[in-house]
């Protein structure tokens, strides 16, 4: 195989709470615990629909809905509850159906895979853990960029982990500001509804294609130009 | 004022969780919880699409994602479990935003109005605390009809309770169970988002008009033919 042929390969690049792991709803409650500790009042389903973006994207987006500035200690004291409260959630998550399938079919296919999350890696590292993730997978969390999603910087950053241009990229997400970022990075996107988005939000949002979760994204990995490397 | 003009009076039924409470992901994570005691391993966001169902309903749904059948005993424990999970889950359940005030605002109209849910009252008690609802509103529980949604029993017995035809009331719902059982009523009704569906998902479904929460739809009881009684 020479090189060329070498660099038309595509790369999947995946977001993880709600894409591979199912620990979106135990995000959502540890928020809103997080957030009426601090005295704001935000009904869980607003929660939701923010739920993905970077931290500080989410403090300024609860600001509007607050009417309230959120300072810098409330944010960091807000980080912190989550972390804590989700902890206690923890036990509950489990990986989405089909998720750990997929990424075993991927590795025998030689497709390149990553993973890039907003999360920070304290609290990604037991989720990466449940998917049995190999050595050598780029994992690009929070800590590792300067802005987070809906900014491109972390599917970025993946691309060039696996040494591919973003364009041969496909970026696998079930949150609006996945696939928002995977349209100003020009990546293609595919929305998952394992987060609990609708699929009007999802291809809205610039879906390439809507699958229910990683399994059925498995049975269907022909129609997005995935298949075993010859 | 006629009997003639009393008879053309609105009356509101309101569905509760997801409507009036801020419990759905309360009740999606307890559900979860029941679920995988028993063995059935279903994705949150596939319970969170199926809640508000009857319980009859909702087991025969679970029954086509996993495929096997779920026997009486087995659907009595699911019911026991949730309803000992959701207990752990209810010290962070709230009103959602607005809705004490919905009601006030409704009462000072004179408007007729009424709750109509798929829970049973155990479990919709504490809840209807949270929102004061007066004495004398009638309240229609899974104990009170045969089948609850989206089967059309619990808004009938609602209107009927009101003393109004089920055509001269507006059903209130978050869920496409609650808007598909007030089609089959022949009611019209009004999604709230505050259940964590989509728009589309609730448009599809046959809402007549598609409001945030129950302080959203406050801020737009004349777009609704809601008005004080002259």
């Amino acid at each position: 195989m020479t090189e060329a042929q070498e660099g038309r390969r595509t790369g999947i690049l995946f977001d993880l709470d709600g894409t591979l792991i199912d620990s979106v709803y135990q995000h959502v409650l540890a928020w809103r615990e997080a957030l009426e500790a601090e005295g704001i009042d935000i009904p869980v389903w607003k929660i939701h629909r923010k739920i993905g973006m970077s931290g500080g994207l989410f403090a300024r987006a609860l600001l509007r809905e607050v009417g309230a500035p959120i300072g810098h200690d409330v944010a960091e004291r807000l980080q912190a509850r989550h972390h804590d409260a989700f902890e206690r959630y923890r036990g509950g998550v489990r990986p989405l159906p089909g998720a750990v399938d997929l990424l075993e079919r991927l590795t025998a296919y030689r497709t390149p895979w990553a993973v890039a999350t907003s999360g920070r890696l304290a609290t990604a590292g037991p989720s990466l853990a449940l998917l049995g993730v190999p050595e050598g997978v780029p994992i690009i969390t929070r800590d590792a960029v300067a802005r987070a999603k809906p900014d491109p910087d972390l599917f970025l950053a993946a691309a060039d982990a696996l040494g591919l241009a973003i364009e041969d990229c496909v970026v696998v997400g079930d949150s609006v500001w996945d696939l928002l970022a995977a349209r100003r990075a020009r990546a293609l996107s595919i929305g998952l509804l394992s987060g609990g988005y609708g699929t009007d939000e999802l291809e809205r949002a610039g879906a390439f294609r809507v699958y229910e979760d990683p399994g059925d994204l498995l049975r269907h990995l022909d129609e997005v130009g995935i298949r075993e490397l010859e």
